[in-house]
């Protein structure tokens, strides 16, 4: 069972060797190995956009927040849900493609972020570092002109990758309880939520975060300031429109 | 780079020894090592349930339309996007949620997939075979009510679980050119389009297939009968509905 410390030793990656680059024949051997992971239907609804060029890069590590994982990586990917490829297909074969409604497009979106971690344990596994990029959701808008996406194709999340300058540290994670329930759905109590949550609260870093924002707990942080309301009510605006636009828009 | 050959050779398994059982320690620690898979600012957004007991697992099996591997496995899983742990202990802590809206809800459908993603992928370097339950989304109501799933938490996929009894046969994949773009998105040509389709038409078992449906496309065997139109247009109703919940339903 040796194997399974790597993966809870694993840690995303934000710092890279600037003077190590990820070769091309490695990228595609683990986007290959990627490409394996399981599918709906085996219909792989994704499709991933490769960025090496520098100024394409720092172009879409700027509509990244300018986050550092994003501006110092060797590649950048963008991860996409993609079910226009299975469109051109049907359309060529006398088909009618039953994938362009929202069912259909979730689908698209489970496939991609499958494919993304599959990709990421590959990497990860042959010392690549790694960082998932969720602020492509930010600005799909952007990130949809900006690597030409057609209709039917939706940007999830950027991936940075490279050599790694600096071990990742993995980070806390709440207890299994927390995650997984036996039988039935476990509604928490208030003393479970009291216990799943007390390794992340008693963090030294947590104290800093409650601090330097001015606030009184953790999960304001995270509720004001990381993932604030504000934000994922526009990315959902822009996401209903993906999952329901129709053939005709 | 041996490891990327596990990748490559991986397959979904759909029989399993019905007289060796999945312990419950083997188990755990491979929902542990699943846990420390990337998520969305480090929340967690899913809830697996684990199910055993044989009576509510022949009703899941039912509800997964019979599937063999539904059937026949020794541990079902059922993976869940979960936003209402964290919305549990914002309110706890006088914070108020920002993942009650579709962005905040796509971003746990995405932790869920991932999660599961990387469960498999444990479970499978460990010997275990395993096979996603897309089904789960036909039927979201019932899968929620036999789950007894709260407001915020949806029904994503099913996992079977189990000893494999018979190796499974890596099945076919696009090449790599389909799936992967460089630096824009690449629009596929008809040209395009027929050479990446070109090794799944010509399998023996798509012939199969097309016979079997008095089809003339395998194209149409996917659209007409595989995943037709009907039934993700249902699934997708239910999806906007857990998407677009205000807190007050």
């Amino acid at each position: 069972m040796n194997n399974l410390e790597f993966f809870t030793n694993r840690a995303s990656v934000r710092a890279f060797d600037p003077d190590r680059h990820v070769s091309e024949e490695l990228l595609d051997k683990l986007l290959y190995a990627a490409s394996h992971a399981p599918s709906t239907g085996n219909m792989q609804l994704y499709t991933v956009i490769v960025t090496r060029d520098p100024e394409r890069k720092a172009h879409l590590a700027h509509r990244h927040l300018d986050q550092p994982a994003a501006r110092n990586c060797d590649v950048m990917l963008t991860v996409c849900a993609d079910v226009h490829r299975f469109d051109l297909w049907c359309k060529a074969r006398k088909a009618q493609s039953g994938l362009n409604n929202p069912g259909g497009r979730m689908s698209a979106i489970e496939d991609a972020s499958i494919f993304a971690q599959q990709f990421i344990t590959a990497a990860e596994m042959n010392g690549l570092g790694c960082c998932y990029l969720g602020s492509a959701a930010y600005d799909m808008a952007g990130f949809t002109e900006a690597l030409r996406l057609p209709k039917g194709v939706i940007p999830l999340f950027g991936i940075a990758v490279g050599w790694p300058s600096a071990v990742g540290t993995p980070s806390d994670r709440l207890p299994l309880d927390a995650i997984v329930s036996r039988e039935v759905y476990h509604e928490p109590t208030l003393a479970d939520i009291d216990s799943y949550y007390a390794e992340k609260e008693n963090l030294e870093e947590s104290a800093k975060y409650i601090a330097e924002n001015n606030k009184e707990t953790l999960a304001q942080v995270y509720a004001d300031v990381r993932y604030p309301r504000e934000r994922n009510e526009r990315t959902g605006v822009e996401l209903l429109k993906f999952l329901s636009a129709s053939d005709d828009d």
